[in-house]
């Protein structure tokens, strides 16, 4: 069997043929896709993404944590960043987390129009792509991108992940998903350093982020694999 | 003196602050930007894109040729197609060329916007990076893609011409000129394999076309550098 794998590297990029029938692994390195994994590291259950502050806050109650960000920084009266230091370090008690975000919370929406959607980053990938490649359906990787634009990070994620899937079926690459994987080999001894210059990275390492990004850089830290099941999102209960 | 670097991947995405003001340098490897390369290279002295058939006919007459593909096929009337192959080894004498394709001519006309307009390839690369580097303006790697979709010979073109213009000027690359480069590394050693299993070069090789690839994958054969004044195409004399 041989899966055919294609990228998308921005959200408004995205055709209906990338999308529908596919497993669609949604990627925002910095942040969504790494505070969501680690929301559900530290015992989180479910997730809530949503477009609007409005919708957040009239889904507020006393099991639910607002989480979320405009701009690198925390949304007023939400309880949370959109950080995956903080989330790790918070007391979740088993709540239910609403989150908003800039650009991944698009993204996420976006894939809905995939068989499966799976949040992907470098925390999980190995477990991401065995969890697809499970599916046996062709995958798409969907970068969620910055402000519109290209993210460096989502794309050697990206690059990661098919790195991954390579050790576990044959894969038949698009032409991006060729250049994701070929800057990913060459980027992936030196994340640490790279990460940081990216203008995601850059923006965050201004507002004092510098943990965070840091945070998001490490490779397949947690076999977590969160997917999206009636506009929210789980974790698959053998990850 | 620092110049900013930028790419655009599909003439679809450009965005008029990635043209204005700066050194756009056109690529379309397969094969329009080759083809021109080449006509210079065997005495045309100049040429003129336009989009559709029907203003080159138009254009036809004793001292003129027409080039140009829809499809990877010759132009029904039209002299030659738009291959490199069969333009090197044709009798140009002197006389103007007039071309047309399906990507490459849109293209050179969106690229129109920009403060200079150059056309790169990998016969050219270095010879295009010096001439740029002149300009002293920021750069934009203009990639023409196939049919409105995202082509690898020319992502990893304007890697090539990256490490070209590192060669002669410090440089400060967007995301995606850091990704382009990294892919252009990881594969420069592999070029004459990797370009006939990318999407285009699949299809010309379908055609029978393979020798137009081949040709395309050289580097640096010539220090031509093609550019565009009123809407035609000249060659920089002391290039």
């Amino acid at each position: 069997m041989s899966l055919k794998i294609d990228v998308i590297l921005t959200v408004n990029e995205s055709r209906q043929e990338q999308l529908l029938g596919r497993t669609v692994i949604v990627i925002d390195v910095l942040r969504m896709s790494s505070t969501i994994v680690a929301a559900f590291l530290n015992g989180s259950t479910e997730i809530y993404p949503v477009e609007t502050s409005g919708q957040a806050y009239s889904m507020k109650d006393e099991r639910t944590l607002l989480v979320g960000e405009r701009f690198c920084k925390k949304i007023q009266g939400f309880d949370l960043s959109n950080s995956p230091t903080e989330i790790i370090k918070s007391k979740l008690d088993g709540k239910k987390i609403v989150i908003s975000t800039t650009n991944g919370t698009n993204a996420i929406l976006k894939a809905t129009k995939g068989d499966e959607v799976l949040i992907g980053s470098f925390l999980n990938g190995n477990a991401v792509a065995q969890k697809a490649v499970q599916n046996k359906k062709d995958i798409t990787l969907l970068c969620a991108g910055t402000r519109n634009m290209f993210a460096l990070e989502d794309a050697l994620c990206a690059g990661f992940i098919i790195s991954s899937l390579l050790k576990h079926c044959h894969i038949d690459c698009s032409d991006l998903a060729k250049m994701v994987y070929a800057s990913y080999v060459h980027f992936k001894d030196d994340l640490l350093n790279i990460l940081p210059k990216t203008v995601t990275g850059t923006r965050l390492q201004q507002f004092g982020l510098h943990q965070d990004v840091q945070y998001c850089a490490q490779r397949d830290i947690c076999t977590i694999v969160p997917y999206l099941k009636n506009e929210r999102i789980f974790v698959h209960p053998n990850s």
